[in-house]
C-alpha cells in the first residue's frame, strides 16, 4: 500500500470519545471531568488501560502527567503528540479528548499497518489544563516547561480549600519521574478550533501558527458592608457601583482594540453574599486575550485606568492583581509546514488561523518545536455541554495529525 | 419608691449581651449565628436558661419560636415584646440580641422590685428573622401572621440545599404548639436603629412611627456560555454585558427616587464560574425599599425596564422574579404615645422615625397592636462586624422599654 493512501479507524476513535465522555457526563450531554476528581481518575484508567492494549508503557511524572511510548527502531528522540483528558465544570466531549484520543488513534493505525517508525513515539496526557478548579490553566505543562514550581503548584488550593498535591496523590497520580527532561523532536496537538472561523469557511482542518497571548487577573472591590434599609445610597461605599462602573469601561476599551482583542468575566461573587446587606467586597476575574504583546499591554492599562475611575467616583478601593501572564505564541514554520502537507496529503482544504484558546502546546513550545492542528467546531461552541465536532470532522483531523507525526518520526520498514 | 424612679440593671443588660454575642463570636468582633445553624441552638439554650433563671415559663411552636411567659396578676391578654437571635453571615453582637436580652431584662428589673403586673409579659424569639440562610426574612412571624404556610416554609432550602424543616428538627427546636394565636393586648420591639440619623442628631433613643416597605427581587440574566478565546466579542451573548446596564440604570432610577430609596444587590454569582468560560448565566438578588408603595411600583416598573433594555441592547435574556412583598406599615397611635410618655419618663429626648429595615414587628402588627424603639447605633453601621451601640444606650433603650411594657402591663401591687 502507497504510505500516502494510510487512514485511521474513524469510527474507533469515535466510539473511544463517546466511550470516555461517560466519564462525568452531565445530563445536557456535556462532560464535567474536573482536573484530580475521581472522574479524572476514571478518565485515566480507561486512557491507560487502552495504550497498554496498544502495546504501549505508561510512565507517571510528579505532576500526573501520563506518558505512553510506542518503541521506535532507534532509541530517541521521540515525536510527542499530547493534549489533555480534564474538562471544565460544564465542559464538553472534545476539548482535549479528541487530542488524547487521536494520538492514540495515530499509534493503533500504525499497529494495524504494521509499520515501526525510526523514531519512537509518546502520546502526552497533561494535567490539568484547564485551569478551572485550580488556577492557572495549562498547569503541568507549565511545570514541565520549567514556568511554575512543583512545589508552589502543590500549595495551590480549590474554592474548597483542597490542595493540588493533596488531591493528586489521593487519586493515586503523584507519579516517581521527574517532571521535564524528556527527548522530544517535534510535537503536534490536534483540538477542537472553539472558534467559529473553520465552520465559516466550511474547513475541516485548519493549520495553526500560533497562540494569542493571555493575561489572568483578579479584581477586588471594597467598600462597606451596610444593611441594605436604613444606610441612605449617598453614605454607601457599595462595591457594586464600582463594579458596574469598571465594567462598562473595560468593555468600551475592549471594543476600541478591535476584533482579536477578547475580555472575558468568568467568575463574580459579592461578599458576604446576604439578600439585605451591602455587600463588603465584590470580586471578579478578567481573561483578557490577543496575538500582540503591545494591544496586551495597552488593554491591561485601560483596565487598571477604569479601576482607578470607578474607585474614585464610587468611593471605593479597588485591587486589580494579575496572576498569570502568557505571552503570544508563533510556531515554527517546519512543523507548521508538516501539517500543511499532512492535509494536502489527505485531500483537505485549509486555512492558517490563531490559537485565541491557550493550550498545553504554548508551553510545550518552550522546549521542543510544536505546532497545532484544528478541528472545526459547531457554531464555535465550547467550554459548553452543547460543544461538538462531527464524526468526520475528529476522523480529518487524526488523518492529518498522522502524516504530520509520520513525516518527522520516519518509517523504518 | 416612685414606680417612675424604677430602672434596669443596665451592667446585668450588657453582661448578657456580651455573654451571647461569644456564641458564633467571629475574629472580626462580629457575630455569625445563622438561623437553625449550631450556635443558634446554643444561642437558644442559653437564652432558655436565663428565662427560667427568671422563673419564667418557656415554650417553642412548631416553627421553633420561642415564648417565655411571666405570669400577671389576670390570666390574660399579654404584653408582648420579641426580637430574634440569628444573625447575618457576618453580623454585629446587637441586631435581634439586644430586643431579646432587653425584654429579659425588664423581667429581672420586675422580679428585683417585687412588681406583679395586672397582664402577663411574654417575651419571642422568632426564628428566622434575618433570611440570610433561608429566603425570605421575617420568616416565622410571617408564619405566626398568617403570611406563609409551615409547610411551605419547612421546604424551603439553602443554598447547599438543606430543607429548613430539617434543619428546625436537627437542632431540636421543632416544637409542639400551633403556630399563631396568642392572647397579646400589645407588642413592643427594642431595635438597634441600623441607621445614622440618631447618631447624627445625639439622641440615645428613637420612637418608631412605621416601617419602610421591601420588595426582593431575583434576577437571572441568561446569555451563552462559550469559551474565553476564540470567540469574537460581538458574536457573544454575555450576561455580564446585560449586567453592568442593568445596574447602571438601577442606580439612576434609584436616585431619581430621592433620599428615602434604597437599591441593594447583596448577591451576585457568575454560572458556572470559570475564569476562561463566558458565564452562561449571571443570579443576582434587588432589595429595594421605600416608606410609600407608589414610589415603591415606580421603581419596580424602572427595574423591569432595565432589565429589558439591557437584554435587547446586549441580546441576552432577563428574568425578574419579585419573590416578596412587604408593604409599608404605620403602628397604632396609642402605643407610639406609650414609647414616647417612657421616654419622658425617664428624661431622654428623642424622635420620631421610619424604620428602613424590616422587623418582626412588621408581621406582629397584623395580629396585635404594636410599635418598636429604637437605640442609636455607630455610624450606622448593621449586619457587619463592626455593628456598636453603647452600654450606655442599650441600657436607655430597655429603660423604655421598661416603662412601655409597664403602662401597657399595669401594676397589680
Amino acid at each position: 500500500m502507497d504510505r500516502k493512501n494510510l487512514r485511521v479507524n474513524g469510527e474507533r476513535l469515535w466510539s473511544r470519545l463517546m466511550e470516555l465522555a461517560q466519564i462525568g457526563a452531565t445530563p445536557k450531554g456535556g462532560v464535567c471531568r474536573l482536573t484530580l476528581s475521581d472522574e479524572d481518575r476514571l478518565g485515566r484508567e480507561l486512557f491507560a488501560r487502552w495504550c497498554r492494549e496498544a502495546g504501549m508503557t505508561v510512565e507517571v511524572d510528579a505532576m500526573g502527567n501520563m506518558f505512553a511510548r510506542r518503541p521506535g527502531r532507534k532509541s530517541g528522540p521521540a515525536v510527542m503528540s499530547g493534549s489533555h483528558l480534564d474538562s471544565q465544570p460544564t465542559g464538553g466531549k472534545f476539548d482535549g479528548a479528541l487530542g488524547v484520543l487521536a494520538a492514540l488513534e495515530v499509534v493503533d493505525t500504525l499497529n494495524d499497518a504494521g509499520i515501526e517508525t525510526e523514531y519512537p513515539i509518546e502520546i502526552v496526557n497533561w494535567t490539568n489544563e484547564e485551569g478551572a478548579r485550580f488556577a492557572p490553566a495549562m498547569m503541568s505543562s507549565g511545570v514541565y516547561a520549567g514556568v511554575f514550581k512543583t512545589e508552589d503548584i502543590y500549595a495551590t488550593t480549590d474554592h474548597k480549600g483542597c490542595r493540588f498535591g493533596d488531591e493528586l496523590e489521593r487519586i493515586g497520580y503523584k507519579g516517581d519521574l521527574p517532571v521535564g527532561g524528556r527527548d522530544w523532536k517535534a510535537s503536534f496537538e490536534l483540538h477542537i478550533e472553539q472558534g467559529p472561523i473553520l465552520e465559516a469557511e466550511n474547513l475541516p482542518v485548519g493549520v495553526v501558527t500560533g497562540v494569542q497571548g493571555i493575561r489572568w487577573f483578579t479584581v477586588t472591590i471594597t467598600g462597606d458592608e451596610v444593611h441594605a434599609g436604613p444606610t441612605p445610597m449617598d453614605k454607601r461605599r457599595d462595591p457594586v457601583r464600582g463594579l458596574h462602573q469598571m465594567l462598562a469601561l473595560c468593555y468600551e476599551a475592549t471594543a476600541a482594540e478591535g476584533e482579536w482583542a477578547r475580555f472575558t468575566v468568568g467568575e463574580i461573587n459579592a461578599l458576604p453574599g446576604s439578600r439585605n446587606t451591602v455587600p463588603g467586597s465584590v470580586r471578579f476575574t478578567i481573561d483578557l486575550r490577543h496575538p500582540e504583546d503591545a494591544a496586551l499591554d495597552r488593554l491591561e492599562n485601560a483596565y487598571r485606568a477604569a479601576a482607578e475611575d470607578a474607585a474614585r467616583v464610587h468611593n471605593v478601593d479597588i485591587v486589580v492583581d494579575r496572576i498569570w501572564n502568557s505571552p503570544p505564541v508563533a510556531f515554527p514554520e517546519e512543523l507548521i509546514a508538516s501539517v500543511a502537507n499532512a492535509a494536502e496529503t489527505c485531500g483537505f482544504k485549509t486555512r492558517r488561523l490563531v490559537s485565541g484558546a491557550g493550550h498545553d502546546s504554548v508551553y510545550v513550545s518552550r522546549v521542543c518545536p510544536t505546532t497545532m492542528i484544528f478541528v472545526t467546531s459547531k457554531d464555535g461552541i465550547s467550554h459548553n455541554e452543547a460543544e461538538y465536532s462531527s464524526p468526520e470532522a475528529c476522523e480529518a483531523g487524526a488523518n492529518v495529525l498522522l502524516h504530520a507525526m509520520l513525516e518527522q518520526a520516519g518509517v523504518a520498514n
